[in-house]
């Protein structure tokens, strides 16, 4: 029931459309994304930004020959349906279903497996001077990078050494001036004055002209009109421009949304050697009037929704009973600035995603958005701990690996008093692999100087939140998952956790489970199967990484012979691994079987399967507590 | 014997001196570094460079409580000299004796500890912040960063939050052209742009006439009349400035070693509200014809000079007799690269501090110098990698840390095989706390796909090398020391050493000791020490930490009930870990005791004298074998 998307399943369908049916097909694109997601929950605005985009390249370009990098990759799903993968559109992000980002493994189409933000000028410069290297002059590479993108650090060395490379590489600033939220920083302001600078887009339509007219020219001409315009820019704009600083010729701002104007922009740069950058203007949304109204609201669904009203759908699966954990650290981050006058929050671009937003409305003023700029963040947040201030930083347990450093050079080894916050750590579901945030526990605990940390649940990510902001606590570090609690009832008054301090959830007899943080809950409900058994495990719940409540280990070592180890984290070097190093230490040899996430990058689905499928699940605990008993 | 020198202690005592004598005060203090570090290794040329930028910040402002960060740090000699420790400068660099680079816990004028590059934006933009907020309005913060530094993604995504600011954060931009190596990258020929650019130098002059004439004018007028140089700048250059359009005012270029003339400008400009850049231009190695004539030596000396011909004095300390590990990377890969044409080389700016520039003179088109980006350095090699070439990214293992999460999302996620050769692994010894290379085993072995290795020395290294551009071996990495080795006869013929296993140095009786990497020669001279008391234990080397050699552990674990391990690496999650990891999987109740880098940041002295500091020297590791056996 698609006139025009019907006909594709490849990118060489798309080359055999007439260019005058383009806005038919992107338009039926558009629609089965809006039809498919309002089904399927996925990300959403940015996809729909990029529908014209996506279309023009395909038709363009020689795919999967040319190679085109999506920067983060969670607007590419007009290019996975135009590559091949249509009728599996449906099985997104759902366990052994499609994978919610660009993946290598997935398709040729995917030049470059992606998820995080800003890597996609340096793989695309290492796919364009590789090809440069290996003689295939002819082959293409685009990097297709969006404004909020940009503000990362590693973007801007991708430009810097871009510059200086002959290579035929085209960056495509894809500038809808947001990243989940609006886009924070200067550069959008610099983005925002060239797009709206009159002087520049005169010249910009006289440069337009004359590209138009390449394809009528021969090469020598191109050329030379090519030098002419850019002599023209650099009089009238005195080298105006930041990217022509950096060596890249700049293209643009052109219109994103308009399909015949973009193929034939595209078709004129081809013939264009060396670095550029194209810069084009759309909207985040566009083409479905509640997305672009409210576009951080639309980023991304999490259920169904109605399409004609924009509403959700009641979700077939039971209500959480608690809150989001995001929201506990938000509105008790909020409740302690209250308190505590020195409280500051930072987030790099993701004060809707950590709830940060919940503190801004109140104290806007204390509320830092440093772009998506993790390095900075963390160093900036030391920088204020120096002076007296208590910082919170909120970042992504997977996004915190980018100021793994950054945390050892700038916060640990001057035991400055940063609080970093980890929010969804462990297996985060339906975002996959390059998300899970599997590895922080291991890449925090071998820190010196830092206490690292994980709540169990609501009441205790509260509390610990409180604990952390007293005085002379130094570097201070909480994870916590995606998702929601089990307690309505978390807010309570603040108690101070003693630092290195475990507790006891359930004595028990012959076998002990040992857990940290919310797997904790998973090894509850191991241990409320097996009381059905008659089966009584112990269960003690660690509440540190580091350091380790050796008194409650040492009881625990004295009263059991055989101990399970549980936690949402890779068991190499995690917290597993701390109760070894300390049994070995002390010369206690006793059975210690960990359970945990596997050495393999895990994929996406729902948190259940993903504990199932790591066998750390109740089930799973359950089978090992029995297993244990036996042997 | 110093004129003015003699007279200064604190920066309160350079107040007292009148701007005329300044420069004979700088001739002072160049002669004393020159003079000290002539006899006590150490950074050298870019401190040279900053002598006069020195003495005007702390002629200007009001230090401590303004503060001063230096970015890197290793040209803050003259400010440790002026701040008080001017008796302890020949402690440094050595054991127990002054750190090499500014440090907070040994210094109150130290605003930022530091050590890697491209921070001091970051922090000096927090610590702003911060003072706006407690409401110190009066308290300057001044980042001096050099043209290095500025090219790492961190100091963009900081100026990016900057522009957005209103704190008064002066950042000084100390621009030679240098790194340790000449600089690189577009931002580089943007910064020669300017300073060569007549029209602006012409507009800049203006600009300098006008701030001239603030002192004597009110502050509204300064404001109007700043407003009206921003004017003129805006009109003439229509915002060529890159940093302006960041958001940050802009000023310079001027020169970096007039001291009176910077005294001047640093004054007027405390006066200006806002974010600012000044843009300074100095000589690294200024004041010292050997330094100037060759930069990229005399970034750093490593053994006593003659101070008039700049000829090295022969070296108290033994010699070494094997070569540098670095140049057994830098000569073996050349060598590779000869018989592979598809080997690049990859390095953020240290081509003669890695060696890499061996390869670079041969091969100079397949060399890639990516300036201070660890982020981009390993992605870009990853880009390479998907298109079938065979990059070594070589990158200080402390300067990996900055590469972590690249290494998960861009090498191992996709099992990409990019080589990644981490260089001053383990202790390093004078550079000290931020350039220990202690965690890299940790943050590696817990990474998924990636093959993790050390040799023991250097044919072993060299046969790593060969073996990890054979096909099909994915993502590896090989990590090795700072220094020598012992075995000048190391250019054997290339022998492929099989992936994940072991070798048996020697066989033994009731205990064995495990080693990885050149923690493997100190158990060799331990188990020398040991065979004269008529003890011998087994000594095995592992050469990869992952894969683990199973076979080999198995073997060793029904053969002994003592283990020591040994590692150059944190004990936190490190290779012992691993050991113990394996054990536990697999029922295995042995008695293994790990020696490694304990829970604390290790400060400098000789690679020997950490050793010892931490246990693992060959003394130390016969006391534990004497000791195990004894219990």
């Amino acid at each position: 029931m698609y006139t025009y998307l019907d006909t594709v399943e490849y990118p060489s369908d798309v080359k055999k459309i007439s260019p005058d049916k383009l806005p038919g097909l992107c338009a039926d694109l558009r629609n089965f994304i809006i039809d498919t997601v309002s089904r399927h929950p996925g990300h959403f605005a940015a996809g729909l930004g990029v529908v014209e985009l996506t279309v023009a390249l395909h038709y363009v370009y020689n795919t999967p020959y040319d190679q085109i990098v999506w920067d983060v990759g969670h607007q590419a799903y007009a290019h996975k349906i135009l590559t091949g993968r249509k009728y599996k559109f449906n099985t997104l992000r759902s366990y052994h279903g499609m994978s919610p980002f660009p993946n290598r493994d997935e398709s040729p189409y995917d030049a470059f497996t992606v998820g995080h933000a800003s890597t996609s000028i340096s793989s695309a410069l290492g796919l364009a001077v590789a090809a440069e290297k290996m003689g295939r002059h002819d082959q293409h590479v685009i990097a297709v990078i969006g404004d909020g993108a940009m503000t990362g650090g590693m973007a801007f060395e991708a430009l810097n050494n871009a510059g200086i490379q002959k290579s035929n590489l085209l960056v495509i600033l894809n500038d809808n001036h947001m990243a989940i939220d609006p886009t924070a920083g200067a550069f959008n302001d610099y983005l925002l004055d060239i797009t709206t600078s009159k002087t520049y887009n005169r010249v910009k339509d006289d440069v337009w002209d004359i590209l138009g007219r390449f394809n009528r020219l021969g090469p020598k001409t191109r050329n030379f009109l090519a030098k002419i315009e850019n002599g023209i820019k650099y009089v009238v704009l005195k080298r105006s421009n930041l990217f022509e600083g950096l060596g890249l010729r700049y293209f643009g701002p052109v219109d994103g949304h308009d399909v015949l104007h973009l193929v034939q922009i595209l078709s004129d740069l081809k013939k264009i050697k060396g670095p550029k950058i194209l810069h084009i203007l759309t909207t985040k949304g566009k083409g479905y009037k509640f997305a672009e109204e409210n576009q951080t609201k639309w980023h991304a669904t999490s259920s169904a929704f109605n399409i004609k009203t924009g509403q959700t759908l009641p979700s077939k699966v039971s209500q959480p009973q608690g809150p989001k954990y995001q929201d506990v650290f938000g509105k008790t981050i909020t409740e302690l600035a209250e308190k505590n006058n020195k409280i500051i929050g930072i987030t790099p671009a993701m004060p809707t995603g950590c709830s940060l937003n919940i503190m801004a409305a109140k104290y806007p003023d204390r509320v830092y958005d440093v772009g998506i700029a993790e390095e900075h963040a963390v160093t900036f947040a030391a920088g204020m701990a120096a002076q007296g201030l208590v910082p919170y930083c909120n970042i992504y347990s997977t996004f915190m690996q980018r100021a793994y450093d950054q945390i050892i050079h700038d916060v640990c080894l001057p035991k400055l008093p940063v609080i970093l916050c980890l929010d969804r750590a462990g297996l985060v579901g339906a975002d996959g692999a390059t998300h899970q945030g599997a590895f922080d526990i291991s890449f925090l605990r071998h820190i010196p100087n830092i206490t690292v940390s994980a709540p169990m649940d609501e009441v205790e990510l509260r509390n610990l939140l409180y604990t952390a902001q007293l005085p002379s606590k130094g570097p201070f570090s909480i994870r916590y998952p995606r998702g929601n609690g089990n307690n309505p009832d978390w807010q309570k008054t603040f108690s101070e956790i003693e630092i290195g301090k475990g507790r006891t959830i359930s004595d028990g007899e012959d076998i002990a489970i040992i857990t940290i943080g919310t797997a904790g809950l998973l090894a509850q409900k191991a241990c409320a199967i097996l009381k059905e058994k008659n089966i009584f495990p112990a269960h003690y719940d660690m509440r540190f990484i580091k350091p380790l409540d050796t008194e409650l280990l040492d009881f625990i070592f004295k009263k059991y012979k055989k101990i399970i180890t549980v936690e949402d984290n890779a068991l190499q070097g995690g917290f597993g691994s701390s109760i070894l190093e300390y049994a070995a230490d002390n010369n206690y040899h006793i059975n210690i079987k960990r359970l945990g996430i596997p050495d393999r990058f895990i994929e996406h689905g729902t948190q259940d399967q993903l504990y199932a499928n790591c066998g750390f699940s109740p089930e799973t605990i359950v089978a090992e507590v029995e297993n244990k008993l036996k042997n």
